[in-house]
């Protein structure tokens, strides 16, 4: 088996992914003089589209990152791999339920919660896949060397950490947690992982 | 024809199947207070997700296995593979026919017998694709031999019993048949086709 | 420009369209011991989406078919292009409407004269783009004769021609024009266009 | 990093945001004899569609015409090709708004400007991308110039005017807003970029 594929069928479901999200922003009820308000009032529709496709675009753009880094793949690392995706796929739910209940109080600290598992759970899919290449050097292509995965483990651990602070933030600001995650996407994509030696 | 092209137009059926999925998990109406118990309530919204995904990620998994050992299509297998990806597009319907009528009764009876009828399609449609290769050896690249995919024959039977049991296990209990399919799933990214001979 | 991209992206909107069709089935309101009856009862809505999925696998098929025929493109062609596959992503809307209004009487009547004006909007999208192959031997891969496409052009004015007949049948029987839409996929399955001189 | 993935994922994101188009449409609420009436009465919705359709697929195309052009991408071409990516990936929802809201008067003011707004954001967002290139010559595969992309700018422009007329046009007349912005997408069909030297 070859990575080729794998990661052509992974491209598609982070493009559906991110493609998707629009679907759930709010056809707005009123139309005449009241839509110009409405489209304005649903703001957070807006801004959780935006930091969930920026989340799944930086998310895209790492695992090509990491992809590149080997030349085959096992079962396991597959198993790995379906289970990233599947978390992926889900994000377009935590964020319509987050983009719809952004109000100060219990509704917005759920979803804000909702969310921030969802994002936690997709570092730690793409920590499960990150892990098993950095533990099986077999994977990794000959221009790269297994012990930098290692060495870059740190640079995986920020965001881990950013959305670990999430969970609890929930419970304060459901905004802050919108605009952290959006700040770990924006922080991901001028970050990068080791480069190949030679 | 080359296989290359009906291939990555499979993929593409495959990806966008099972990222649509999540698109017919409902919103809550709930808001504010009782949106946290509304959502734990629709758990099974999320598991009719999650074992929908992991079938359509396995059958794309094991396609894409079977498509490396051809490399030439003929009219016949273009139109056994397009009723394969009928099926597959098709799945995300019973999907949330069963995750809104999980509970138990005759509600939750239908709607596992028809998850179980259209996996069973599934298994049925790759089985054609399958039983068609096999029979057709001009089909199959040079690297390998017709004579394999007989002996692989019980690898692609085991999956199609489980469907088939899951038929009358509707009637006893949803969950139960749900939890077969996922088992199903898993259980096909760790078995695999016949290698290469040489 | 090359002709490859241009397929990749053709290709997209085929799955695509293809696969969102099932999105637009109805979740049925009955929960409990009216689910199969309902499920049942909604049988045109599945119909509608097999003969909408066979079209647009078909077409994907002969449109696949015509660009292994073509190595480059130029901007009118482009332009065409994008004309069928602006009908191809229609389609899944006139499906809808015919699913949801296949009962005898006005409404039927309108609804499948609906989709069979799509599927007429789609061959003439076809036979703009054959038409301009055919007429333009600048265009076509020096493996393949010009005059052979003009050679070609009844196999494509079958199709055409059924579509036609669909205008005056809708008037008379719905489910015959989704008969005859159905049975023209699965003709252009197994019927082809001319095969390389050499 | 090569430009080619980062091409085959937004070529995905084009793709699927044309193809989701259609969900917006709405099936009408009439059956029976009025649903002929009901068709005709909402064709504001299918001119959005073709709209948006036909301005995505020139994006799309002009999007491919920058990309011949490099062959090496660095990370702030990555998130400036992100956020075009993001404002293609949001037409779909004023795409919907502007087709249910095309009566006269303050409603059909708003969704229009809101979607001229979106249509400028994207213009900017491949401005961005075109910018770049233009001023980074070390990102130009070595069979185009630099200063050609300069030489350019004027093709770029001439989009990003009529966005610009179409913001205080929405406030006159929606229908005139939606036929600029159709012919915009027109004109760049036959319209291209400077050609390579030699």
């Amino acid at each position: 088996l070859t990575s080729g594929r794998v990661e052509a069928f992974s491209d598609g479901i982070f493009a559906i992914a991110a493609t998707l999200l629009i679907l759930n922003v709010e056809l707005p009820r009123q139309s005449g003089p009241g839509l110009f308000e409405a489209l304005v009032e649903q703001w957070p529709q807006y801004a959780t589209f935006a930091a969930s496709f920026m989340t799944v675009g930086i998310m895209w753009l790492n695992h090509h990152a990491l992809f590149v880094r080997i030349h085959t793949v096992d079962r396991p690392f597959l198993f790995l791999n379906l289970l990233l995706l599947l978390t992926i796929s889900f994000l377009p739910f935590p964020t319509e339920v987050l983009g719809r209940n952004f109000q100060p109080g219990p509704g917005g600290q759920t979803a804000a919660l909702f969310y921030a598992i969802t994002c936690l759970a997709i570092a730690l899919g793409f920590g499960g896949v990150y892990g098993y290449i950095a533990t099986h050097p077999e994977l990794v292509s000959p221009r790269f060397e297994g012990a930098d995965f290692m060495a870059g483990a740190p640079w995986f651990l920020i965001g881990l950490a950013a959305y670990c602070v999430c969970i609890p933030l929930s419970f304060v600001s459901p905004p802050a947690v919108l605009a952290l995650i959006a700040a770990v996407a924006v922080y991901y994509v001028f970050d990068h992982l080791p480069r190949p030696t030679s």
